[in-house]
């Protein structure tokens, strides 16, 4: 990635998105600014799936809702119009995927509602500018993720269990994520577990269900973060008739900090 | 130990103390009051010490000092007397222990400070009212502590190595404790390692090198704090002519609030 987009503002991250400009992954694009998940749902669908997320805070933090109708969910910007602002989006029918474009204006309807949530990204941040390094950044990967037996609290017919993602850390470096962590609940907050990944239903460490494997070395333990995935399971397994979703890692960047969201 | 000792004041027990009628360890009485671990040594060697204490604040964090020759350390308790209120002291001579004894007025000299460090009964506390158990107290034995690798920072004589101590835990409780320590950090804090005990020196968790050793379960993580007893510790190892420290087990009970430590 060039240089120039890790400086850029949100805003203007989004307009290279509305004018098809920036069409892939997100990351590491406007430094500091507070990437999220996207979900756009029909409102009886959507009221059901914020009453999952409300109900899983840790994997599902809402950070911003739109008006019924309306693409813009000023919170999280102001020029902002959620149709065109993602580089991908993954348009989903009767449960399956339909296609994948870079513009939903010509799917928008009246009854549809966007919910941004929360993403590793912002807690990645910190930890980086913290001093701790992470494996998958080092190796250019994506994070290894993980579906979990940590069952999550149905909501109408979105339920399941909890996909997590896995960085691994010397034990001094695990103390100090779980503290600046801590103080960042919005974007996923304190890890759920850590060491033996069997105890969450992680059979094997080094075939994830999302994302790439990387190495955990001898001296470090695996550290378990509740992960935004977690959603885009639950829309999967309720068999929607109608659903959009960004495209994996072409996220939602909006003009709020990542330092806003620590307390 | 009777229920009404672990329902009085800090001060109630000094009187006790000082009456004679207390004269053992001092854990679980004044329920909610911080107890300290005390030094007393003469101005020369307590000046180092301080600066010590000073530079390695995990295991050594100074609750209070005495002004040269006085007895009295008026911010931990306005009616406490440093030589009569613990329920037993161990006079050192010689780098040798001298005698241990239940009041030291007749040691007491006109060059004599007083450094009241912090325990971790204050932390303990903390932990069992957030509902997390602690091994060692449910099997009635004292906290495992052990001798490790890492190197405290020199200050005059004192130094040596770091004693910490251990409780097993699950890993969710193990991520609360690091929560609730880490805004606890006049009484230790976080942990400074947790997992594999060989990365701080420790080659077998089944024989610690003061308490008594307590089972690790599978699926727990040896979770380690640093230690009052590394001060203890460093006075041993630094062969003083004189000094006096509490028995161990046997603390200074304050007036202070284990609340008021926690921010």
């Amino acid at each position: 990635m060039e240089n120039s987009l890790r400086e850029q503002s949100g805003v203007a991250v989004r307009h290279q998105c509305r004018a098809g400009v920036i069409i892939g992954a997100t990351s590491g694009m406007a430094a500091g600014y507070v990437q999220a998940n996207l979900v756009v749902l029909p409102q009886a669908d959507a009221q059901d799936f914020v009453r999952f997320c409300v109900s899983n805070p840790k994997p599902c933090p809402i950070l911003g809702l739109s008006e019924k109708g309306s693409p813009r969910i000023p919170s999280l910007g102001s020029d902002l119009d959620i149709r065109t602002d993602l580089p991908r989006y993954q348009v989903w029918k009767n449960g399956v995927l339909s296609e994948e474009t870079s513009d939903i204006t010509a799917f928008w309807r009246e009854d549809l509602i966007a919910i941004a949530i929360g993403c590793s990204f912002s807690f990645e941040e910190a930890l980086l500018v913290d001093g701790i390094p992470l494996r998958h950044i080092t190796e250019r990967r994506n994070v290894a993720m993980f579906k979990t037996s940590i069952p999550c609290q149905m909501a109408g017919r979105f339920g399941g269990n909890m996909v997590v993602s896995m960085r691994p850390l010397l034990a001094q470096d695990a103390i100090r994520a779980i503290q600046i962590t801590s103080r960042m609940p919005a974007v996923h907050g304190a890890p759920i577990h850590m060491g033996n990944p069997a105890l969450i239903g992680i059979s094997n460490i080094n075939t994830p269900d999302y994302g790439d494997a990387v190495s955990v070395l001898n001296d470090e333990i695996p550290v378990f973060w509740a992960c935004g995935v977690t959603s885009q399971a639950a829309i999967l397994e309720a068999k929607l008739d109608f659903a959009i979703t960004h495209a994996p890692g072409a996220m939602l960047v909006t003009d709020r900090k990542n330092a806003e969201f620590t307390h």
